[in-house]
């Protein structure tokens, strides 16, 4: 993080990185007022603490192989190839594996200046509808973190899949539910035939799970004694 | 937005959505003054201006056929489906052309209640590697509307593609530096030939770019220049 001003920013960084676990913070001349409030604030305290400070940003990215600037776009000339967040996130853990990479963000009010962006490779940017409203600071720090964690296997993957209820539930259900409404005089002699089927169908179409079935059945049956004993 | 009470989460969710493109922002009982503060804060004021504000969770999400609640786990008992944000947010995407579509954040300190709950669907989890230390609320709310905005095709494209300089140009590049090298002494002429196959080699792994090619020309030959002047 370069020239940060607003504590809060600094502190809302070090919490995402912590949730979503990236450990090496390094700030760049930061507004020092800033620097210290974040480090005395609650949350993300130990990685805070840890934070390296330097004066350049040539010395805080010395050791990364790979450097990526983020920018609002904004009206800044870009003299740099300038990738969406989705893709570059990619080439970003790519590398990863083999080398430290280093992702740098600019201060609220202006970004990274063009002397910050001579540091980098390329440019990442997040892809905002409105180019005019530059993102906040701690806010584009977690979607860069996000996207860089994000595992695109889980979207393919059900982990908590809810196991429907059986054949035999619901039938107990439909039944329960018929005799309910027979006994608060709801079906028509003459249909309840076909009263009972479209009962039968909309009863499927509810998707009852296990889980619920039982209960269900509890309370069809709690309902179906008071009815019983208003007669 | 339910229960809210820091005005900067609230002004950070309204900046989130214009930077996003969404529009409907809903806030159930928050904090007053918190309201007032975010509203009268720069940034996001047309959307927080629109802002409804309701009493209860029911009437706010009266009009969307789904409702999702957001939760950070903690070490409430669950009685939804707990689904990924990748997963979940392309469940709510299908969703989203025929009706709308309700995504409840709780409060600060204690997310949802079990009543604000129980008006939800299922309940989406931001996957953080440490589920101790929930998320900042802004930062939540800016990561489930970038995924929702996320376009997977975009990790694919390579919408800026360097065109890379011709071989002619690096053939150029290489003719340029074997004679900076020769002026400054630096060629061994027993091993001249090998070491002009070692440049060739190199340069070509540098990679320079077809916009790159001239500067790098007009540079050595400015060293050249310089080299020869010398002598």
């Amino acid at each position: 993080m370069v020239a940060t001003r607003n504590p809060l920013n600094i502190g809302a960084a070090a919490r995402a990185m912590a949730n979503f676990g990236f450990g090496n913070l390094r700030v760049v001349n930061p507004y020092d007022v800033a620097f210290r409030e974040a480090r005395s604030a609650v949350g993300a305290a130990p990685l805070l603490a840890q934070a390296q400070e330097f004066s350049s940003v040539a010395d805080a990215v010395a050791d990364a192989s790979l450097v990526v600037g983020t920018t609002s776009l904004g009206h800044r000339e870009l003299h740099h190839p300038l990738r969406r967040l989705e893709y570059g996130a990619r080439l970003m853990l790519r590398r990863l594996p083999r080398s430290p990479v280093a992702l740098l963000f600019g201060s609220e009010k202006f970004g990274l200046s063009n002397d910050d962006l001579s540091h980098c490779h390329w440019l990442m940017r997040i892809p905002t509808v409105n180019r005019d409203l530059s993102m906040n600071l701690g806010q584009a720090v977690a979607l860069c973190l996000y996207e860089l964690a994000r595992d695109p296997k889980a979207i393919a993957s059900r982990p908590e899949r809810i196991r429907p209820a059986s054949a035999a539930e619901n039938e107990q259900i439909t039944a329960l539910w018929r005799e309910a409404l027979r006994a608060s005089g709801y079906v028509n002699p003459l249909t309840a035939g076909s009263t009972e089927e479209k009962l039968r169908r909309m009863i499927r179409r509810w998707n009852i799970s296990a889980r619920d079935a039982p209960v269900t059945l509890g309370m069809l049956r709690q309902i179906l004694w008071k009815l019983g004993n208003q007669e």
